[in-house]
């Protein structure tokens, strides 16, 4: 038996008693007649001690020779510690060690195994196996796993069936981002991995299933940004007979469930917006309702004047940045500069302060008047001691690009607190998107999403003005959560695969089976979809998902520790019948 | 709103109350005067009467027009049926239905929606989303997930995490078997898909996460027998500073708890037997226990005689197969007919009836007396009425002959109560295995089990009787789970390398980061991985998988319903940086 206690368990209780602990050497403090060693395991460190006096000659010689990250097997007796440490639960004892094993040496780590290291990203990478023994990583890991767990109890509790959907599956319209995988059985036929198993949950549903979530891995092969895997896991959940507002109902109750389960949060009723609202508003479809800063529109009070550029705007809009009237002349040159930076493609910004005597000093006090000012004012809701920015253009643009600045204004602020939950539905997206490049609408969400009721008609005249049965959940500024009501009427999804320029044959030969299906008596259904590493990541209170992720891929999908992808050999290309074509 | 309540909860006391329910027309009945419908949906079947008295007009002829499947959502009364049915849950009651809304139509299904089906194999296949409307493959889905969060609850409960280990990973040494995945970003390289997370494991044990374990998706692509899948699920576990005997503890408990939590029913503590043991005995290391017939060797009374075929042969052994001494002479031949097929190999088959006056008829009689022929009884087991089966040969070739007869015999016995669950560690594998085409050694679970100590020097001499610490869990004659203790020690795992046939550079390039990872204090540590997929198979009595997984694809590891793996585009491959070579 390797142990009889772990390393985070051992209390004043257990004075006297004989126990066997196994683990790492933490480090260890040789003061010639004494040693003490820190052991970690996953469960907390333990001191043990070796004394000249008291414990035998071998053990305290064999004892001077471990390193830091040797694991250890040590019997001893647990006694009181002479300094005790508050900041460990098992700071009241230590192991006066009586037995000494050595179970596997250790080569000096890399980077020190301590919460703050002293090895960067890349090293971490590459040894994430000891990047794991780091109480961040380590204890992301676990709070994942936990709220995984609340998850599937939760879903489960509600009548909600976890079925797996198969891995190995077709390539999809999206084909160009599909991870393709060669059979070797089937010469010259290819699998796709799944991007997300919308077909096969809505086949469910056609099935009868009622109720079905999974969490799932699901693949994407497209150009990655940072913070974006190759490999991504969603919380998948599919439901029939149900309206937007039962969906809705669900996952809400699941988010609060979760807030209040891992968090001990409890949250309000979440507040609704319409995509129309939220990008007018906060010029984003995933606003952080954390903070305040909402867009003011000032065509009306800004135009018409002698200040050409706001004349030729289809856009003027503006913030006001709590406080930031005193910043100095440089301190907005530079904000100037930041949302000039390519990143955010401003031309420029116009600032109005508002200064605590009453007055407003703009950039552009040649144009205007303090009556002007005023108006700008009032419409951004800017108080004294504000600071107005304003930008203006293309309204998509401006909108995007005052929206960087209004998270960039609150990181620097300190208004987005990690420890604050702003959870918030965004309902009632476009039906589609227009692709400015190609000039073809494509489905904002996916095909199979359905209009709103009535609005079939416009998809021939204003397909851009169309709104979908589609909604996100949004926290604290990101989508953690997308879905719609689908389409179950075989016609109509025949309709919207025309509109989406898909001829009859290329849609029957990617979705025979689902318009097949839908002959057999589709029950109306609709779902929704979790980034379960957005979630645990934010859940966790962290920017980055990464840490949440045992063995992330780097931003040119590789996997450093294993070093994958990977040349294969000439025979297993040739078994698959293909060969490189570089 | 769809339903207020699902076709599986109106009871008597719901008598007078107005429901909604929504579901598919599983039957109709059309008295002229009076309709009868079966509603279905996932939670049960609820019948609706339409009365041409209290039902209107408009509604009466459009319950005329309901096809089998078609779906509809109806308003009405709870009322008290007059022919009550005893056989579901709701055949107390029926609703008076005052609004119909047909939903969707249906197509005239291929194959009846009941539990026993006029639909075959294929075309059950190709309509897999209807199939699974049928009560089997729905309840079998449903039992699959009811596993499923068992064990997750019960593993969470004693501290193991679940860890999402990585799916695109590298080609190993059982290349010729992974699935590969070409890289966009990477060109002329792949991933593979993982035909078990065992490195990963083994690294999160390197990265003292102490307790794994994750139901994953794993991948094979391999010829397939009758009952395989190309992707696969298993229930993969890892735990550090164990002994064997820890892991055995920690499955058993699992195992019997979804036997209690699932089954209802309680198991002894697991009978344990060698591999050598099982091979002697059953010959086969996943022998059936819920039944008899137990090897019995007769080289020593049954060779020097003058019968030649047993003279020359390595192994003869024979089985008592009970009650079957009436067996007719046709019924023998018959016997003798199934083990001379290909797929069983034997090249005759000598038997002995024990008759019920305490003779003996044999078909060697010309060869042994009476008394000979008793020896064989003893050996065998066999009582009067019995008939005793003896086969001969090579040992290995004998004992799979036997083992399958046996196998074959007791099913036809009614031996193989599929109610009755007979639990069974088989421990002490070999190390090695002998490839007899290529005469080289190869792992016989993997190359990180670990040796029985001490037996590592037997690598030279006698590397086939090298015995490791590795174990299976059978359940009713099937393999359900497996593992080992791992090498920890990168010295010990070079050598295993050397011994595999590995050259250091080829273990360098495939498992260079785990023999790096073993520099930096790995663990003692080990494991098993249960396949889901079978569990829970035999845990719902069924001797086939595919019921318990919503997509199976066939022999050909083809999807029928998507028609997938299927072509890709040129440009597609092209961006891939691979051409067909067919």
């Amino acid at each position: 038996m390797y142990r009889s206690h772990s390393c985070g368990e051992l209390r004043s209780s257990h004075i006297t008693q004989e126990v066997t602990v196994s683990g790492w050497v933490q480090k260890s403090r040789d003061k010639g007649f004494m040693i003490w060693i820190d052991l970690r395991d996953r469960y907390g460190i333990t001191q043990l001690i070796f004394d000249e006096e008291r414990t035998s000659k071998a053990v305290f010689e064999k004892a001077k020779t471990l390193g830091r990250e040797f694991v250890i097997q040590v019997k001893g007796t647990v006694i009181e510690r002479e300094a005790k440490n508050a900041k460990i639960p098992t700071g009241d004892i230590e192991i006066l060690v009586s037995e000494l094993t050595l179970l596997n040496a250790s080569l000096t780590p890399p980077f020190t195994i301590e919460d703050e290291t002293d090895g960067g990203e890349d090293i971490r990478m590459k040894y994430r196996y000891l990047d794991i023994r780091r109480n961040p990583v380590k204890n992301s890991l676990i709070f994942r796993h936990k709220v995984s767990m609340e998850v599937r109890k939760y879903l489960s509790a509600q009548n909600f069936i976890e079925v797996e959907t198969p891995y190995l599956i077709k390539s999809t319209p999206e084909g160009a981002r599909d991870f393709v995988v060669p059979s070797r059985m089937n010469e010259g036929q290819f699998y796709a991995l799944p991007q997300s198993p919308q077909t096969f949950k809505q086949l469910l549903m056609v099935g009868g299933m009622d109720k079905y979530f999974q969490i799932v891995k699901c693949f994407r092969d497209e150009d990655l940004r940072a913070d974006r895997q190759p490999e991504f896991t969603q919380i998948d959940c599919e439901m029939a007979f149900v309206e937007q507002e039962d969906i809705l109902n669900v996952f809400e109750g699941l988010t609060r469930h979760l807030l209040k389960e891992i968090k001990g949060i409890d949250v309000e009723k979440f507040p609704r917006m319409t995509y129309d609202h939220a990008m007018k508003t906060y010029g984003n479809d995933k606003p952080d309702i954390r903070f305040g800063m909402e867009f003011g529109e000032l065509n009306e009070v800004a135009q018409h004047k002698e200040f050409g550029i706001f004349n030729s705007a289809e856009l003027v809009v503006g913030i006001a940045v709590p406080g930031a009237a005193t910043y100095t002349r440089k301190e907005i040159d530079k904000l100037v500069d930041w949302v000039k930076r390519p990143q955010v493609g401003a031309l420029g910004m116009i600032y109005v302060k508002c200064n605590e005597d009453g007055t407003f000093k703009s950039s552009v006090d040649k144009f205007y008047d303090q009556e002007d000012l005023a108006k700008w004012a009032e419409k951004t809701g800017a108080k004294t001691g504000d600071l107005i920015c304003v930008l203006s253009g293309n309204t998509n643009k401006v909108r995007a690009q005052l929206s960087a600045l209004r998270m960039e204004l609150a990181t620097r602020l300190g208004l987005r607190n990690p420890a604050e939950f702003a959870p918030l539905w965004v309902m009632d997206f476009p039906l589609l998107e227009l692709d400015e490049e190609t000039g073809h609408y494509h489905a904002m969400h996916h095909p199979f999403t359905s209009p709103k009721p009535g609005q079939l008609e416009l998809l021939d005249t204003n397909p851009g003005d169309v709104k979908a049965n589609a909604y996100d959940l949004v926290l604290n500024g990101n989508e953690i959560g997308g879905g719609s009501i689908r389409i179950h009427d075989k016609e109509m999804q025949a309709t919207m695969f025309k509109h989406l320029g898909f001829t009859e044959e290329e849609a029957k030969a990617q979705f025979g089976f689902l318009m097949d299906a839908f002959q057999y008596g589709a029950p109306p259904h609709g779902g929704l979809a979790f980034g379960l590493d957005r979630l645990v990541a934010i859940l966790g209170g962290q920017e980055t998902i990464r840490d949440f992720i045992a063995f992330p891929k780097n931003n040119s999908g590789r996997d450093v520790m294993i070093d994958a992808p990977a040349p294969i050999d000439a025979q297993q290309l040739k078994e698959l019948s293909i060969k490189l074509d570089l």
